[in-house]
């Protein structure tokens, strides 16, 4: 039996607290992370913690890989609109909406949802995923969060040509040109930086915060990207604003920030606490990484960036308020503490 | 539009990191923490991080509340075995075995599903929430997670004369002699501490995670507390070593320990990542938390301090080997990285 002390040297360099959850008198747990706001030139125009670091950007990065769906002429080839792109750029939550749209995209093209290779999980939406249960039913790819994005990744290679089947393989051309496209629109080199695989299958890479955050404001400010892209770029943001519920879902906040402010905000998260914005018409990108990984605190983060960088008017900031400050409430319905940004972050 | 830095100071002293999430070739998220290691007599034997922070216990001390039941005389009033004292220290996962018993114990006393007032939720164990929701249900205060705990309250309340109506508010004299318990258990003075609730509507209190340890060292080593309240750590330890389903559910972490290492340790979650354990025969009390709240990170942290500790033989450790490196998978059921103790943890 080994009794030796366990003695861990405190880590010198932490990043700081960002979001703080209460309950009660006190506060219960901490969320410390780092956040990179950034323009489209690379400039880095506010820090918070360590934004060198590379994060592997999940599905927060959608709406860059959307990018080749629309540059590549797969889009316009397919006549898709702005519900397509929407749904490439979504987490979508497996509303009815969600997944009636990506069936009707898939039937377009001449594919199914056999052809998805991201698996079936269930709706993300309590309420949709208690109604296809209680309803006898069994979760699809149609289901997957992903499925907008993977409904893009086999159009995109319809249309290029290449094979549909294993089209999530990090071999697979598709997904090198996808690694070029975020390695192009970051500014940054990607080819020291993790390797792994994301939660639908397709390979992930590590991409430095103050990168992400530069790609989304490239999206934006797209002075340097070729036409195709710029133009690419432009759609994707307006299919964004005009249909916010197909990014997420409905009362999500995602959806609900695009839909309270989508003339001046787009944002998109990522799981493992990931979050990425971008300022429209200021040519300021937005990322954020929470250490930890916690979604709860990642969206509070945003929320309270996005307030501080002076994205909302005082109407929006109204309607917006449970999300800068999110009640937490316990079985019965009692409110019993909040999550809310840091001091420093308010 | 205010575009003043965003300067936040970097904390100077933050708890180490204790579990790292890796995906793929690096580490994605990191999990900080503390972990006290206290014998009954309140001597720190290992400290890793802040021992001295008060935090809210949750669920972790339902060991200690389960004392009441006992000393008090109800659970021989009433007849109460193994299986009654392990669901009052339980946070069970709604299955039919948990919600089938512990209507039975309300049964026996008197009373009914009703008299409960932890509220309804659905089943923590996926299998079992979707079974129900499949056959049409609707949960119940049974399947509460609490209702083992809240079904010792009734009848600690019922045997003692007490209101068994509002039995959950700070004020009810229940409350109070179970924060009383808590408080001597501990041997700190809590007065000072947080105030709240919990998500199952009874008072929250903030404990010293050191005070914590050594209230559970002190169920082993009995030195000190009244005969009543030694017979009753006894029972409750046993209980929970005889009836390790009932403390938590098929396959989980707690359960899993007690059914592989039940003679030497016995252990109770909480919610916002605290854990609480005891090495039976050599009066070691463990607590834990960690910072952000992560359950994932509480978990893992706390079978590699049992194991640092020495509380498994080498066969005990390989059964629980999927609880030291927890393998994290894709939908697509392929494994893409693992939760893990931090190196100066392992």
């Amino acid at each position: 039996m080994n009794e030796a002390p366990l003695s861990v040297a405190a880590v010198a360099t932490a990043n700081p607290v960002l979001v703080e959850v209460t309950r009660g008198t006190v506060v219960e747990s901490r969320h410390r992370g780092s956040i990179a706001v950034v323009d489209a030139a690379g400039r880095v125009l506010h820090q918070v913690g360590d934004v060198a670091q590379a994060v592997y950007p999940r599905s927060a990065i959608k709406p860059l890989q959307a990018l080749l769906l629309v540059e590549s002429g797969a889009a316009d080839r397919f006549g898709l609109g702005d519900r397509e792109l929407a749904l490439a750029c979504a987490s979508h939550r497996g509303e009815t909406v969600h997944t009636e749209a990506v069936a009707a995209w898939l039937g377009r093209v001449g594919l199914s949802p056999d052809d998805l290779e991201c698996g079936a999980h269930l709706p993300y939406d309590p309420k949709s995923m208690e109604a296809l249960l209680r309803a006898g039913g069994h979760p699809s790819t149609l289901h997957n969060n992903c499925s907008g994005k993977h409904s893009g990744f086999v159009t995109a290679a319809l249309h290029l040509g290449l094979p549909v089947k294993g089209y999530i393989r990090r071999e697979h051309p598709l997904q090198q040109r996808l690694y070029r496209t975020i390695e192009e629109m970051g500014g940054e080199s990607l080819a020291a930086t993790g390797r792994g695989y994301d939660g639908c299958g397709i390979p992930v890479f590590g991409v430095p915060l103050r990168a992400l955050a530069r790609a989304f404001a490239r999206l934006d400010d797209t002075a340097g990207l070729t036409p195709e892209r710029a133009d690419a770029a432009g759609r994707i943001l307006r299919a964004m604003a005009v249909e916010p519920v197909m990014v997420s879902g409905h009362g999500s906040f995602v959806t609900r920030v695009m839909q309270v402010a989508g003339e001046t905000v787009r944002l998109k998260s990522g799981a493992e606490g990931v979050y990425c914005a971008v300022l429209v018409g200021r040519g300021i990108g937005i990322a954020l990484k929470i250490d930890d990984g916690a979604g709860r605190a990642a969206e509070v983060a945003m929320a309270a960036a996005l307030r501080r960088l002076g994205a909302f008017t005082a109407e929006q900031e109204r309607e917006l308020a449970a999300f800068l400050e999110v009640p937490i409430r316990n079985v019965a319905g009692r409110d019993v503490g909040v999550v809310r940004a840091a001091a420093d972050l308010s």
